[in-house]
């Protein structure tokens, strides 16, 4: 890692652009240089951004200047889109104008083989040299919530929040932004890393460990290289903040792979993972998993142990829980015999009066909360995982099907939808107020239909089994935190 | 299991009677004896169904009878969905009217301790002595789609096909059949065992083995009586057709939570899984495994080995593919020299010339079915994990953000996204061509937003690890098939 000083200066300009200038940019919709920054102006960038184009005037309505060398002014970050043999030419003219900061888009450097390694060698020298501060090359873009900066190529406007993400694939990473939109999960800052020829995944790492708008960092990371200092940085950060990883590349044939595409070598995977782990980083099992473990570590605290206690609205659901649960290494704990003894008052005489709690044919949302908050309570659990916190008008169904045989009127079916949709309103608006101040960790597991869950400020997990997997990753990091920072965790 | 005669007729009256009663049928929509009625009437029951109730004259618009009794002329099948206690006389009354097969909606015995062990016993000899065939009790009841019969708790009209399900949990296996409806998997019979007081999963099982409207089993597993026949039925069975099964109870913790919700006994978990997989059972990892293979293998032939090509718009997303492929037990295949000459003329020069596949820049959606088709063909490929076979218009945002600056047109805007959405559809219906007549099996990945995909006759996978186990398991069956039934499998 270069210097800490140096890199946090040409970071904070690298994130925050007053004015960055396009070169490449045209008015050409099916050029990487018309779509990015059609998406940087529609984005409502806080900064000025100029294009530059040798032929046309006008660039998407703004004044664009044929070269580099015809900007006048003081300028902090040039993003490149033109062909792979222009680019040193540019960078030179990038470092005559002082420009600190450069976003290399363009392709056709170490991943392409002999040829694009030189080329490669060439761009990261000239940079080097003038202390410009490069992301890429062959970079999909970088994201920037508090300077509005939408410099992506693919077509996603990110959810805004805390989190902050490093991507060493364009495609996987700009996913990660997808699927934050789907789940709730904002971002404030997002880099693809592309081949790393100049700055890399552990410098990214340490900035945003500093960056105290950014409150977890996910990552997706294929190589490491052996002289990297991600190992020294990454305990500095994850006492403070969760660092959530996918690896790819852990087997042979994965990191084959991972070497034709980004020219990162893979390396010895099986001890950098264990040495990751040590070091506090969150080993994500999917791409999935980074952003939903993310957010659920935003929502909710980090366990304390691993003793889950399960509540269930179906028996077989409870009993995939508990396998699942043991499978990823943690505890079904067994119930005090108070807290049986307070839900012996809202379930029937017949309930298993065990660890899954099986709420049978109990329906009412407030038993829900109530049989949730007693088992929560259970001293001797660190964590729940509640299945069924459906919260959809299951009945609509049935709804319809009286209305077809007109047993019931529009008028009726209308009023009952109108009061299923309030209750189940009322029943989010419950669950969260619960959830938010609940001590433990409660991971939310069922299904709604009516809106996005991330409106709501909740989270449903799709499915049971990945649940446990996720609470057993929140559970190490906990451990970790734990032996890292003393008893209280964060 | 029973004598196999005996339990066919019974089981063809079953799925298909065409006179039946409810009894315990209401008016009153609050209770099961109202909501399965309701169901049953609207899902276009082809037979006749016939409400008794003691107090009201009509039941959801039919004549009732005040009892079993009052009922003239041959009936095939009793639903019973009253009080426990109230289950033994009726089930006498069912007996002496000489009705086949009984439905027992009704919980309240073995899984609710001593008193429901005896009640249960009782029923059962009641049963038994007359030679009636007893689904349940504890059941969510049955569906079948040759009748058009909805005798379901839950809230759902399946999707009709031709899977068969038998469910130990009701919950667990309504949810197949919701699952089934969002993954394009129809179903021809369900069954939800309950607490398997009379029949058993095993004699479902056969009996779903010999109808030739069913193509797939599959199964939610709590328990498996030592003295079962399953291990004996199963090979007959998955000889002829996939048997998909999810094993609750896997752990200590999870037939724990099992044996206290079905009264079912979960066994010697890790030999019975042994020997089912011996038996060609395809051991499912999760309840959407199940449901998402049974779908892979309606559409898809079976495997005929191991070595897989992966087809990719990303190289990361192909780093992920093969590192879940090498985790899962697959081989990463070394593409034929000549595949990757075929490819040369439709990739950039600079592609990784190895597989995975990497399209890098192409996005062509005719590029895209052609080089499937290369890999496809590859002497050295076995099956094919197809990633990015998405069918969105992912342009749409950018049409969108050039509606906003003005860029472009409201119409060309319209006109842009007409050619966008024609494009697609033509997408879908080449692509379904082609894997309607490969040879090969092909797992295609992504997503896509504009109408459900079982419309279409495909199956998006979600996840690319996803998509590495299921082919792990289909590849397992495939090999199974090979030793059951030499080379040519099915």
């Amino acid at each position: 890692m270069r210097d800490k000083q140096w890199l946090k200066a040409r970071m904070d300009v690298l994130w925050n652009p007053r004015r960055a200038v396009m070169i490449g940019a045209t008015n050409n919709l099916g050029k990487w240089g018309g779509i990015i920054l059609a998406r940087i102006l529609s984005d409502e960038f806080q900064g000025e951004i100029i294009p530059v184009n040798p032929k046309d005037e006008y660039v998407l309505g703004r004044r664009a200047y044929k070269s580099l060398e015809d900007v006048s002014g003081p300028l902090d970050l040039a993003v490149i889109v033109t062909p792979s043999p222009t680019v040193p030419g540019i960078l030179r003219q990038v470092a005559k104008k002082g420009i600190p900061a450069a976003i290399v888009i363009t392709s056709g450097f170490s991943e392409t083989g002999d040829e694009g390694v030189r080329l490669e060698e060439e761009i990261v020298g000239i940079c080097r040299q003038a202390g410009i501060l490069m992301v890429g090359p062959n970079t999909m873009g970088v994201f920037s919530s508090a300077a509005s900066m939408n410099c992506l190529m693919a077509p996603v406007s990110p959810l805004r929040g805390h989190a902050a993400c490093i991507a060493q694939s364009g495609n996987v990473g700009t996913h990660m932004l997808f699927r934050g939109k789907l789940r709730g999960l904002g971002y404030e800052k997002f880099v693809s890393s592309g081949n790393e020829g100049d700055t890399s995944f552990e410098e990214y790492l340490w900035y945003f460990g500093q960056d105290p708008e950014v409150n977890a960092v996910l990552g997706y990371m294929e190589g490491l290289d052996p002289e990297s200092s991600f190992m020294e940085i990454a305990p500095e950060i994850t006492r403070k903040k969760p660092v959530i990883v996918y690896k790819g590349g852990r087997t042979s044939v994965g990191a084959h792979a991972a070497s034709s595409h980004t020219g990162a070598m893979a390396g010895e995977m099986e001890v950098i993972a264990g040495a990751m782990r040590q070091a506090g980083v969150i080993m994500a099992e999917s791409n999935k998993q980074v952003v939903e473990l993310a957010r659920a570590l935003e929502l909710q605290p980090v366990p304390k142990g691993s003793r889950i206690g399960i509540l269930t609205r179906g028996g077989g659901w409870g009993v995939i829980t508990a396998d699942a649960c043991a499978e990823a290494g943690l505890a079904i704990t067994r119930l005090a015999e108070d807290t049986l003894s307070r839900l012996d008052k809202i379930l029937p005489s017949y309930w298993s009066r065990g660890n899954p709690v099986d709420m049978v044919a109990v329906l009412s949302n407030q038993a829900y909360i109530d049989c949730l908050e007693i088992v929560e309570k259970d001293p001797n659990v660190d964590a729940v995982i509640a299945l069924g916190a459906n919260v959809t008008a299951q009945g609509a169904t049935t709804l319809e099907t009286l209305r077809q045989m007109e047993i019931m009127s529009d008028q009726e079916v209308k009023e009952k939808k109108q009061q299923m949709y309030t209750d189940s309103e009322n029943f989010v608006s419950s669950l969260r107020d619960y959830l938010d101040q609940s001590e433990k960790t409660v991971l939310t597991v069922g299904r709604w239909r009516e809106k996005p869950d991330w409106e709501s400020g909740l989270m449903m997990i799709q499915e049971p089994e990945e649940a446990a997997r996720m609470m057993a990753r929140m559970v190490e990091y906990g451990s970790y935190l734990a032996r890292a920072c003393g008893a209280q965790g964060r």
